[in-house]
Parts: C-alpha cells; sequence; structure tokens
C-alpha cells in the first residue's frame, strides 16, 4: 500500500530509514512508524504533527513523542549506546532555535550516541559562551544552531578543535529571508572546520553528528 | 561647464560637498576639486584612480592622497577640529577590508573628527577582540567593517554601550555575493544600538559617526 | 524554567534586555516580563499580540500596552528622563507605518528619553514636509519610517545635518517585496548620514536613536 | 547578407527600426545604417563604440555621432519636427546619469520632436528642483532619469500633473545590484502617473514620450 | 482624526487623492471616502473589501461598488467626461488577470476618460487578437493586462503606433514569482513604446493612461 | 592523461561523448578530439575559441570548423544521415541569438538529422513570422531560440502542434538578469507542448530534438 | 457568459483547451467544461478542488475525478487510443511528488496516449532505480518527477536514450525555495537530451511527452 | 608591518594559521609564509597566483607548488602524518572541478592526514562510480566536488555510511549562477550524513574532513 519502505537501509548505511512526517497524514506516517516497529528496528519520525503523535502512539506505546522537537521515537529491546565516552555537543543561540536543536538530539539518540545541550547561547551576550566553554571544548563533535545573523558557529568555530555543524534557523524577521541570512552566514564563515546544513535541518545535522563519531 | 557643485552645502547641512570619483575622469573630478579648493572649503574625493590622484595632486599639491583609501583631501587654512574629547573607533575585521576603514577614517579627518583604529580582529580569533576591549570602549562612537559572515558587530555590539555603524565590505567569494551576505548578517544582528550602511561604504560610515560625535 | 535572561545587561549595555515577543507565548511573556520587573527595572516588550498583553497587564497591571506599536512598557518608580533637552524626531511617510513608528516611540521612553512624532508625511506630496521643516530641523536625533518606494529619508536627509537612521517597512504590494525595496532604497541614498535597520525595526531605530543622544 | 531589416516598420508603426549596437561589430551596423539611409529615412543607431561610429561616419558622412549617448543620427532631406509647441522635458538626477539622459534626447530628435534638458536635480539637494520647477511644469511629458535610490521620479511625480517615464540606471554600487534598486524603487512610487522602462533604457523612454506627444 | 488627506490634490495634480483600501479598516476607509465626498469630489477607493464596501455604501448610498475589480467610486453632480473623442483600450490575456483590469477601467472613469475593453486574448491562440487588431488600432492609448509569460504587450506594442502601459499580473504559479517573471518579461520586450507598472496596479496604469489622453 | 572519456556513451545513449569545450585549454580539447577520431566516431566539440579551433584543425584537417556557432565537427566515413524524411525547425528571434541557434544545429547534423532555419523571426514584427508560418508547420519538431522577453516559444507554440524546445539566451541588458528573464517567460508560456532547457544551451536543444526525431 | 473558450483548438492544434482549475470557482470551471462536453471533445481539468469537482461531477456524471492529481476527464464516445504500441514512462522520485505525476498521467490519457508508472525511486536509494531499469528502458519517452536536490532525471538520463522530460516539485523545505533548487539543478543536468518544464507543471510535461509520440 | 599574525593558531585548534591568497600581493603573501615558517609550522598558502608562487619559491625553496589548486605548501621536519591507518576519499564530478579537489587535498596533506582521489566520475555516467564502489566505501570521510546540477553527493551519500562533505564548485553556466545551482542541489540533498561548505571551498572541505578524522 504505502510508500516503497527501504527495508535494507540499515543494513546498506548503518540506521534504518527515517520518516519525514511533513506533507504526509497521520494514517500514512503511523502505517510507515508500525511496518518498521514490527522490524524490530530502531523508528524516528521528524516533523510530526500532535495529531500524528497521537495516530502513532496509539498504535505504538512505546513510542515517545518530543513536541518540542516534533519527533516520534521507538527504540527495540535490542536497542544500545554505540559509544559511551564520545558526545556530541549541541549548542542553541536562541529560545526560538530549541525545536530544531531538539530534533537533532533526538536524532542522534536514535542512532545510539550521547550529546549535552549548552541553550539560549547568543553572540550578542558572549558572556554565557565563555561561562560555559571548558565543557563545550570537552565534547567531541559540535552542532552550533542559530538563526538571525547566524554568527555563532563562527565565534565557537575559532575556539574548538573538532567538526563543527552549523545549523541555520528560520528564527528572523524582514531581510532575514525566513534562514537565507543565517545560512549565508555560516557558509561564508571565517573559522575553519565548519559544515552546513538545510535551514531547520537538525535531523540533518544530528545524523552527521553520529556518522563522525563513528569515524 | 562641470556638475553643478553644490556650493552651499556647507551652509545648509554642516560639511560640503564630498567629489565621488567612481565613473569620472580624472579631468573631471580636477576640475570639481579645484573649484571647492579656491572657496576655501575641506575638499574630500573619494573612489580616486591612482591617475586621478596625480592630476590633483598636480594642480593642488596641498591634497593628500591615500592610495589605501583610494582618498584625496585638502584641509583649508581655516581647519581645525571641532571636538578634542570625543573620538571614534574604527574596527576592521581582516586585512583585506582596510580600504573600506580608511575610507571611512579620512572621511573623519575631513569632518574635524578624531578616530583610533583596530585592526584584523576577526571573530575567529576572538582574543584579538578581547585584548582591546577596554581600549575600544573607551570610544564614543564605533564604526566596525567586515566582509565574509559579518559577525563582528554583533559580537562588538553586546560589550559596549554606544552607537555603532556596521559595514559590510564585498571581501569574500561564492555565496559572498559581492557583499550581500555580510549585509544581510549585519541588518539581522541580536545586538541592539547598530545600524548600517552600504557595502563597502566606508564613507557613508564615517560622516554619520562624525554627526553622531555633534549631537 | 524559561529563557536565560541577561539580567546585568543593563550594567553592561546600559540597558536591560528586552523581550522579543513574536514567536513566545504568553505565559512565556509574561513569565520574563514578571522576572524583570520584581528586579525593579525597566521593562519593554515588543512584538505583543493582544492576548499576551491581556496575560501580561493581569500580571503587572501598571504595564502600559500600546495596541498600535503592539508593546508593552513597565516603567518602575526609579523611572527617570536621561535627558530633558535633547529630542529625537520619528518622521512616518504613510499611515499603514505607523505600527513601526511607534514601537520606536515607546522604545525611546523605555530608554528615558523623548520623541516627536511627524505623521503621513510622503514625497509624494512634499509641501507636507516643507510644512513642518523648521520643527523637525530643531531635532537632534532623526528616525525616519517608509514604506513603497522609500525615499522619505533622501528628501529629509538632504535638509537636516543631524544623525538620520532609516527604517524600511513592509508596506507596498508586488515588486515591494515585503520591504526589500524600500531597504535596498534606503541603502543607495545619495543623502549622507543616513544609517539603516531591518525591515520593520521600529525597536532597533528606537534604541540606536536614543543611544545617539548619549553620545 | 544581414538582419531582415523590417523596411516597412515606419508605415505600421509611425517610425523606421532603430540599430541596437550592442553586440553588432562595426560592420554590421555600418552595412544596417547604410541600407537604411538609401531608402531615404531617418536612421538612429543606439550603444554604438566609438569604433562603429568612425565605421558609419566614414560611409555616411552626415550622421551626427553623440559620444555622451552612444548613438549615430541620419536626418534626410524629409526630416522635419511634428509638432513645435509641446515639449518633452527630460530631468537627470546626477552627471552619471548623463549618458541614458542623451540616449533620450537623441531619439526624441529623430522622432520629430523638441526636448529640454534638466541635470545634475538629485533628490538630496532638493532646492535644485525647486528652482527649476515652473520651466519643469510647463514640459507635456517628463522623463525622470535617476540611479541610486532612484528617488527623483516620486518627487517629480508629485509636483506635476503629465505623464512621467521613469528611467533607472546601473550608476551605483553594492546593494544598488547594478540598477535594479532603482528599477524597484520606481516601480513602487507613492506618485500617480509614472510608468518605468528597463535599466539605462533612454531610448525606450525617448521612444514612448514621443508617442506620447502624437495622443 | 484620520489620515492627513491630501485635500489640494486636484488642485495641484488635477485629480483628487485615491484611497488605497489594503491594510485599512472598513471604518477608515468609510471616514476618509466621506469626508471627500462632502468637499463634494470625484471619489475612488481601490482594493477594497466587501465588508469595506459595505461600510461606505450604507454611508454614501451614490457610491457604486465594483466586486470585481474591488473598487468603490463616486461621482458629484460636477462629474464630466473631460474628453469624448478619444478613448483608452484595455486588453487583457487571461480570465484571472480580469480584476486587474477592471481596476484600471474604473480608474479611468473616474478621472473622467473613456474606455474599451478586449478581454481573453493570449498570445497562445494569437488569432484572438488578430479578430480584434483594427478596433483595438482604433485606440489612442493602450493597457495591457497579462500574467503567465507576459508576451501580450510585445505582441500588441509591435502591431499599433500608440503609447503601450504593460501591467503584469500575479497570475501564474512555480517560476511565475508572483508577478516578478511577466515584469521582467515587459520590461525586456522588444516592441518601442511599452512602458511598465507594478505587478497588479491597475490604479497606477489607469492613471497615467489617463494623463496621456490630456498631453 | 587527459580526462576519462567516456568510449562506450554511444553504445549506452546512441551518441557518442560531446566536447564540452569551456574551461579546457586548446591542447587539452585537441587531445580528447584525437582520441575519439581515431575511434571512427562522430565527434563534436562545444563552445570552442578561435585557438582551440585551430589547435584542433591542425591535428584532424578534415574537422570543420563553425566560427558563429564555435563549433568543430568531425564525420567518419560511416557517418550518414538517421533519417531523411523529418526535419527539426530551428528559428531564431534576433541576429544576436543566430550563435547559439548554430550551436544546435551543428550538433542535429552530429547526431544525423536534417534541420531548417528561420532566422530573424521577432514577435515585435510577427507578420514575419505569418510569412514563414507554413513552412514552419511542416517540421516535425521545433526548436525556437529567444533572448530579450522570451516570447516567441509562445506565439510559435499556439500555432503548432509538434514538439517544441524553448531555449532562453542571454541577449539583453538590464533587468534580462544575462537570460533569466527568457528562461522564467519560457518556463511560464500558456502555449502547451513547450519544454526549456538551460540559457543558451543550443547543444542540449538540438541533442533532444534529434532524440524526439527517433521516437 | 464565460471565458472566450478556444473551440478550434483541436482542429489548430490536435488537442482541445484544457481548463486550468486554479483561481477559477467551481461555477466557473463547471461551465466551461459541460460547454466543451457538449461539443463531444475530450475535456480535461487540472487543479480541481473536491468542490469543484463534486460541482462538475453533479453536471457531468460520465466525468472521471483523480483526487490524488487534482484532475477531472471526460472521455466522449469517440475517445480511442492514438498509440497503443508506444509508451511514456513516469518516474516518480518520493511519495510527495506523486500528485505531479498522476497530473501527467491523467494528460497522458487524455490524449490518447499510454504511460508507465515508476513510483519512490529516489536517487538516495540508487538500487530501486536499476531494479526497474530494463522496464524502464523500454520506454520511448521518458516523464522524471523529483522535488528536493531533482538530481534523478540527471541519472536516468545517462541511463536511456529516448527524450526525457524533467519536472521540478515544490516538495522540500527551507533553501529548497518552493522548487527553484529542483528547476535549477535540472536545467543545469549533466545528462544529455533532458528537457524541463515550470515547477510542479506535470499537465506540461504529459501534454509534450504525448506530442513526441506523434513525432 | 603585516598583518595580526595569529601565532598560537595551532595551540588553540590544532593546525597554524592559514593564508588565503586572493586579494593579497605577492610581497605580501610572502612576508606573512616566511614568517611562519621561521617559526618551524607547517605553512599552508591557498588561491596563488603564479606570480605570488614564484615570489614565495624564491624566499623558500623548499615550498611546494600545486599550480593545479593554486596551493602552496611547506613542510618543516618535524612534519609527520597524523593518522596512518584512516584515509579520506575525495571523488571529484568533471575534469573542471579538479582544482577545487587539488585544494582540497592538500589541505589533507598540511593537516597529516591521507587521502585518495577519484576523477571524473559524474552522474550522467555512473558506471564509472560503481566501478569504484568498493575502494570508495574503504575511505572513511568522504569529500564529493561536483558543478553543474551537484547531484553526485546524493547518489554516493545513499551508498556509504561514513561522513560526507559536498563541495559545490562554479563551474556551468547560464542559469549555475556561478555555483549557487550546485550549492543548492547538495543542501536538498535525499541522502543522510551530507554536510555542505562554500562554492569553491576545497580548503574547508579538506580542513573539516581532517578534523573528523581526529574524533
Ligand atoms: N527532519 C528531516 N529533515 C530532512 N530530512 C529528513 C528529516 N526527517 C527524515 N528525513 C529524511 O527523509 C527520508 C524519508 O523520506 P520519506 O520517504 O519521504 O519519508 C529519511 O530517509 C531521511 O533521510
Ligand atoms: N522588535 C524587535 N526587533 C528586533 N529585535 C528586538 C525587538 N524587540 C526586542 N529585540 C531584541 O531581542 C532581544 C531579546 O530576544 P529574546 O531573548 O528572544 O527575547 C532583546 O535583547 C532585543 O535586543
Ligand atoms: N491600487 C493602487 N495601487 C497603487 N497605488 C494606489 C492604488 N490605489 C490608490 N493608490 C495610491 O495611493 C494613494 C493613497 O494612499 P493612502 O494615503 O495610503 O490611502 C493615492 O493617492 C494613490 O496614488
Ligand atoms: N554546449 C554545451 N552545453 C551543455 N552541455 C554540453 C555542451 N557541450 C557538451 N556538453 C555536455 O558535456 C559533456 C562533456 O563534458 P566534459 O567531460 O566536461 O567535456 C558531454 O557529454 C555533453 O553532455
Ligand atoms: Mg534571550
Ligand atoms: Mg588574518
Ligand atoms: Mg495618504
Ligand atoms: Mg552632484
Ligand atoms: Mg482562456
Ligand atoms: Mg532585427
Ligand atoms: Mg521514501
Ligand atoms: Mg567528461
Amino acid at each position: 500500500g504505502f510508500a516503497k519502505v527501504d527495508d535494507a537501509r540499515e543494513f546498506r548505511q548503518g540506521f534504518p530509514e527515517v520518516i519525514f512526517g511533513a506533507n504526509k497524514t497521520p494514517e500514512q506516517i503511523a502505517g510507515i512508524f508500525n511496518h518498521l516497529v514490527t522490524q524490530n528496528q530502531t523508528v524516528l519520525a521528524t516533523r510530526v504533527t500532535p495529531e500524528a503523535a497521537t495516530e502513532v502512539c496509539g498504535l505504538v506505546p512505546e513510542a515517545k513523542h518530543d513536541p518540542a522537537g516534533k519527533t516520534l521515537l521507538y527504540k527495540p529491546d535490542t536497542y544500545h549506546l554505540k559509544n559511551q565516552t564520545k558526545k556530541i555537543g549541541v549548542i542553541c543561540a536562541g529560545t526560538s532555535d530549541i525545536p530544531v536543536a531538539r530534533e537533532a538530539e533526538v536524532t542522534i539518540e536514535a542512532m545510539g550516541h550521547v550529546c549535552e545541550s549548552f541553550y539560549d547561547i547568543g553572540v550578542a551576550g558572549i558572556h554565557r559562551l565563555f561561562a560555559q566553554l571548558e565543557e563545550i571544548q570537552s565534547c567531541d563533535v559540535l552542532i552550533v544552531v542559530a538563526g538571525m545573523e547566524g554568527a555563532l558557529p563562527s565565534v565557537v568555530g575559532g575556539l574548538v578543535s573538532v567538526p563543527l555543524i552549523a545549523v541555520p534557523t528560520s528564527v528572523g524577521y524582514g531581510t532575514h529571508l525566513n534562514g537565507i541570512t543565517s545560512l549565508l552566514s555560516m557558509l561564508n564563515t571565517c573559522a575553519s572546520g565548519v559544515t552546513v546544513v538545510n535551514i531547520d535541518n537538525g535531523f540533518g545535522a544530528g545524523y552527521a553528528a553520529s556518522l563522525m563519531l563513528r569515524v
């Protein structure tokens, strides 16, 4: 009936296919979700509406819904952390960027890795960054989520020596152009070691960061 | 013959008309420059080519040519500083941004004000900013010149309590879009008290900063 | 619970953190607002919906709601004007631009300064400008708010000798591109002494103008 | 050999085909020019390089070359003014915009109409406009040429009651985007009665203005 | 109370101020409308919602509402045609473009001129144009309204010898970019004598065309 | 040494790999060209400079250079027309568009098909189109090349019932944006049966048209 | 009453006019639909809302509604396949692209041709493509529908030797820019034989593909 | 004299400051290069012209110039590989993309890591990819460099389970927009684990990939 789920993806790529919930009906999401659960895989769905979450949790009560990040996660019996010593730091510039950070964090959990959160650390109040710098520098990979002028990855990137994934968000107005400004800023960073994903793509950042831990 | 020079501008606006050298021939520039010199006014020309500079200095040997900022300045006998206690700080992110900073500085001098330079202070090596912070905080108005991701005004703006004019430059490549990225970044700054001028517009920043000293 | 409010900002920057109400729930806004009130600071919130205003005013009855500018202002006992002789002129091109002008004016009040309003002065009926020119010229700093072709700052800027902050608005249609046209026009002004803020950013203009009065 | 010249255009549209010189070799231009001369028509070529002008004038010595506007005009014996009482005013904001104004003026002459020039009348020194307002108001159609913020058509348009054709020019830098800013500004004018042509299109403005005199 | 209505505009520009209804409440529109009616002027309001129309017609029963073009028109006793022999042709490419054409037509009526409509004449079925060509060629000024590829003004412009005002509309999808495609197409027309107004700006086209009839 | 030439492409796709000459040195082009000649294949190179043409023709004297279209074509002994009854019409709006039309025509020849040219048929003089309509309607596939407003494919497309490939060119100025305007116009055509290729991509149009003849 | 339906289009172009349902009321659609039915033609309407479908089917019960593709199709008694041996392959990258694919398929049926569907074949799981390659290679023309990075036409285009029409969709987020990314990707494909239509334009692709079968 | 070289960067970030040669004179580059050499550090300069290379190699004969990638590399006695078992694969879509790939490779060497090259593997001839797939899958991190439609990272990304850095290049024409198309395509990839850097930024990709090997 539904989409051709790529069942063999775990075998091929180290992680099962993830359900992108946007533009899918609650029924479609629940159908695919359940199909993957019955295969005893970790199942992750992103961009799920509250309605879809209710639908899925009715069918799969063990699924955990994170309303902030709009994710659904099911972990099978066989779930275990793939690495307990390395961790990913998730830094977030403003309160409104938190949903994107959450999407990244749940993705990291789904892939069997550990993260630590550093929220509301904007460049315009840079003492907040220095107050937590040592803790940040102890992370093995960093994800930096920012809207507005998107300057945080540049500042953080100059203070660390690990790979840093910058995530532009659509938080801003006027000339922010729904995230284009943050993206352009991050692509033009003076800091070395920074790579970038699509606007609001917390999932992509969490997935790539997890792969980096496995190198 | 030439353009209708707005001779009465000093009376009306506190500063004589400035010659924008781009797209003018050396002869045109020299003609207007000389016309204003004979009126015993301060004369400033920006965006002057070496050829135009030679032409003008042949005619008006007292004119001072700054090759870095591409400016020509003539100060009449009556020139004097309008204010000796307040100063404008001119901060510059990278070596390639210096020409724009110089254009601002010569404009400030032309208008009878004093500035102090802080060069090569990029966000990706933020210790360079903190090393000079006290000196920067002693300025009454700040001009911050930056290309690439244009993040420096956000960081500086969060550490000071004076008006800050951000000047985006065309220094960058690819998605920098000839300065659009730096401009967008500055317009979307989280820091308060920041206003912005056109890409590479050192003159405009120096002029506005000088007016602010006179408030 | 909520965002990390930057309590020390008044000490560091001369004004407490302002609450940007867009994308925040009434509860979040009320929580932060109240937190700052209890610290006996001036509290300003912008972009507040009527619902958020009701929530805050229920909690803090002394808060003043301006529906036109969508602001909430609380002034503590210790509030006083920082300067009674200098004033900021707020000029507004069309009726639809008034909300942005109001955001600027309430910000100026919050920061302890005085402003005077000049509304509905479009370039296409320029006699309206000349009728009030003397009064406008008596201001120490100017804010000019305009949508459509954004030409008003150029005309006013050529008639005054004080710093002028241009605020593009999203008022227009078709090729106006939600304010981009007004912004581009203002960044390319022929008038000297003009600096620009983000589209619809009355707060930023009011804040920067207030800092200019303190130079 | 050459392009299919539309010989019957005068009959169909009231004016013979005009040669657009850009991207054509001197030989191609001279060939088409000469072909039309032998038909005893008015011949106009625009965007001609000095080399092309030399080539054409060698072949057709009566052709008049205007280096400022980059035009070549040949008027046959039968040439005569089509209207001697009505005139088109050509207003020009800055010195650098003059070439575009000249292209319009020579087009008007080619079509048998009369124009009057008003040069270097920028909005930032608006007294220059008022000094000539009566003379401007005596024109039957207006062409207003401007680069930078392109605000002049809005100001003039509010002071007259005749059709006004606004011509954006590529004069500017940075966010001027090679004329896009002037164009957008003109398309969004608050003044009524204003229509717009392509960037730097002096020919199009002169042609349309001439047609308006014939209504 | 309301906006500063520019009462003297008729005297200055030959037509009273027109009410731009977008972003105004029914009460605001009705207030201004009534104010102008009491001055015994022709009153035109554009972009009026059905609610605003009801409000105005309740107050001014003689006002005529055109739902297709979203206009309201009040003609005083003194209303009379300014010219009965010359007429404006309004050509319209597709059914969805008709509202913009209607806005132009009611504006022409308000200004005391006469127009003739030619609807649903798209370039992809060009026989529809030729079937009415003679009638079209008898008009003194043409307005051509088109969305999609905006090619109609080019085709018509090559067949007539009168001024032609091209009006791009927002009718299209995908790469049409809400009218930008039609606008760009019209600005780059190969036909001579074509000028352009903002996207969907039927009012501007009707106003300018009326002025052309008065040259 | 050189690039990995895809020798098996003829077998896989029905035509050998074509050499894209832009950004390649004369030596590189000559090397690849010769390599393919020795395999007794038809060899086509596009975007070749005069220098590269000289280099290749020195090595392979049988190669035919078309300076207008900037192509080089070598036909082996085995070359023969794949179809002699069907033909592709190549229509071209203006003289400056001819190079792109030529690139298409040589590609068609290389692929073993026949074409007929219709040059200088712009929409603004539409009688030129009707004069050749019958001949155009006898073609089996059409390629329409146009710059400026790119309207010709819409007009032609409404008069024929065969597949039409529209090729936007970079011929224009100002808002033409180096071909973007023509492209957008063609993508938004009202005519059915039209598909589009990249700006100036005569090769792509000729290749696709040839494939259509083989369906 | 309604639009001028182009009744003679079948005669002129091989297919009757198609009703573009967007921006039309159910009543307008039903009126035109019925008018064409009474002429005993095949009638196709695209972009129809459920409301419009109900309206039409009430009037013309034989009309077939496809909710996925938002089409309505009426086939008269005289309907017959124009070709039974050649077929069009419709390949679709993701589940969300299916509506656009359906619009193409119903258009193909309306024009009397046959198609075969290949759904959910994204480039990121390319084994799904190879699994069906032989079947795909047996098609005479291909339509490839894709959103996101729009890479599928490049991959497929390199594996086949028939004309391929690429259809970009608006499926994506952030920098996808509502389909612009997919479109740009397709216009810049390295594969030969690919032509492109407007974003989400399944109809245009189906129509052009059908014409290709008739060459 | 020169720029403030950030001497302590190796200590802080694990690699000394790299010289960005664009917009610097040969003398400036040679000066900074030599300064770093005397500190016995690895020195890397990118975007160096042949003139700058000659200047530097005159001063520092041990510096290795790579003309293809426009880099200069000096390795001190203390240089050694930081990791000999892990390697970075550098995949390159077309011949013209090789310079960007080379910049990445020399950066990797400078940082003490090992890479393997896979050149001229475009998506339109995908058998070239599968022929080397096993070798590609043995890499620990991948860099994929591509211009045109930028589809290669999507295809490769679906076949591997390591972090993949996508580098868009400016190779293309027309709607390629100097690399914007490749960038947008890569940011919107369906493949997971892909992050992106600025257009033509081989250095940034090499640097980030090296950091990933150190996680
Ligand atoms: N939030 C997200 N952003 C971007 N891609 C996602 C997201 N969530 C899931 N995906 C990707 O979407 C794919 C599934 O797409 P679909 O087949 O349309 O459900 C997964 O394999 C992921 O690679
Ligand atoms: N209307 C506004 N426009 C732009 N920035 C604002 C506005 N109102 C408040 N801000 C800024 O937003 C900051 C607070 O953001 P947040 O922490 O998200 O509430 C304040 O410190 C101000 O600098
Ligand atoms: N549909 C319209 N499009 C553009 N401008 C209009 C339109 N209708 C009225 N206007 C202009 O808007 C002015 C009134 O604007 P306002 O003062 O905001 O009501 C009038 O004088 C007209 O010049
Ligand atoms: N003028 C052209 N425009 C677009 N693509 C072309 C052109 N000429 C050749 N090509 C394509 O470029 C490929 C060769 O690219 P390259 O390997 O860089 O020489 C050929 O297989 C063609 O598909
Ligand atoms: Mg905050
Ligand atoms: Mg440096
Ligand atoms: Mg008004
Ligand atoms: Mg001047
Ligand atoms: Mg129709
Ligand atoms: Mg011609
Ligand atoms: Mg899927
Ligand atoms: Mg190749």
